[in-house]
């Protein structure tokens, strides 16, 4: 399949069967794909929780609109961003690109103090904003990946973010959740989505031209 | 090469040989992979714009720290989120919905007046953000996109969106830019960043489990 093909295979999976598993090496493929995506400077400013205990998804599911697949999916990925950028934040990240590419360079440390004199300054809830839209980079990753892996799974904003860090003790790590994807299996014979033709604007709507 | 090794591939490519065309078919793929990836309630709201004039992009590079990407590049993408949610985008959705599929239903209306009653009167920046967190969505799907197509490109968020606006004419139609993209090949032996190693948080730093 190409990724077009994959692209039209992927839908928001409605009902999920709940006895199916997502084996363990497609998870970490999918995790893996999320980890080496595109992040605003190379700070990837988020981190990724990945719930499988079933309690927890209870929980969860009552706090999101009664979604089913939260807990007829096997593993139940939740997008946390940073809730600030801190110093020590930048500093670390830098720290960690001199450590691994072994160098210093005066190019990185003009860009590192460029950094650090404008974003831990901001306001937290421009940091947290700048911090998800890069945790959106990797959910856009994560749905390619999980498709190539023939992978089911439905983006959801549909839950009450102070509720979920609350269950999942996101404040105390300096996280906020942002959106949260179930991966699973389509249970097609129960699933109103599945057969629908995929809805999306036309070309001419959505892609214009300056030549 | 699996996806993981396209990931490993890609680079924030930081010279561009401004020689070579991305050929159309290829950016043909990487916009219709955008067309096709996920959106909030399936509603798109942003746009792509294919900036390919040299002039034109010549005014965006003195507007965004003169990257020479944009102008190198053979195709600069710019992605524009709605400025706003509006009673007449939601019903316009849904109406295309409706026609695609061809029936209505008690479900999709009620979801079409539940966005209707709380969208439109939200604060306009509170949406446009919310908007321009698909497009970033968007453009994680682009960049795995541009990957298995072996084009390079490079994900910008270093310029003046006000300035960047009005140089397309924006705000006219309800559009704010958020992030830009040029797609070219990259020039090797001016490259300083092809090959140094890739950065990323190790697995346990990024990822956390609940089983």
């Amino acid at each position: 399949m190409s990724l077009i093909d994959k692209l039209q295979w992927r839908y928001a999976t409605k009902k999920m069967d709940a006895t199916q598993s997502v084996p363990e090496s497609k998870v970490d493929q999918i995790l893996e794909a999320i980890r080496l995506t595109a992040s605003s400077s190379g700070l990837q400013p988020y981190e990724v929780i990945v719930v499988t205990n079933k309690a927890i998804r209870e929980k969860i599911k009552l706090i999101a609109w009664d979604q089913t697949q939260i807990v007829d999916c096997s593993h139940l990925l939740v997008f946390a961003a940073w809730d600030n950028y801190t110093s020590k934040r930048i500093n670390d990240a830098f720290d960690m690109t001199e450590k691994i590419r072994s160098f210093k360079s005066e190019a990185g440390d003009i860009y590192r103090q460029k950094l650090l004199s404008t974003y831990p300054i901001r306001d937290a809830e421009l940091n947290y904003t700048h911090a998800a839209k890069q945790a959106y980079i990797g959910l856009g990753t994560a749905l390619i990946a999980a498709a190539y892996e023939q992978v089911d799974c439905t983006p959801m904003e549909g839950f009450d973010p102070v509720a979920l860090d609350e269950i999942l003790s996101l404040k105390e790590k300096g996280l906020r959740s942002v959106v949260i994807l179930p991966l699973g299996y389509r249970k097609a014979d129960e699933d109103w989505l599945m057969n629908l033709k995929k809805v999306r604007r036309a070309k001419e709507n959505f892609v214009s031209r300056i030549d």
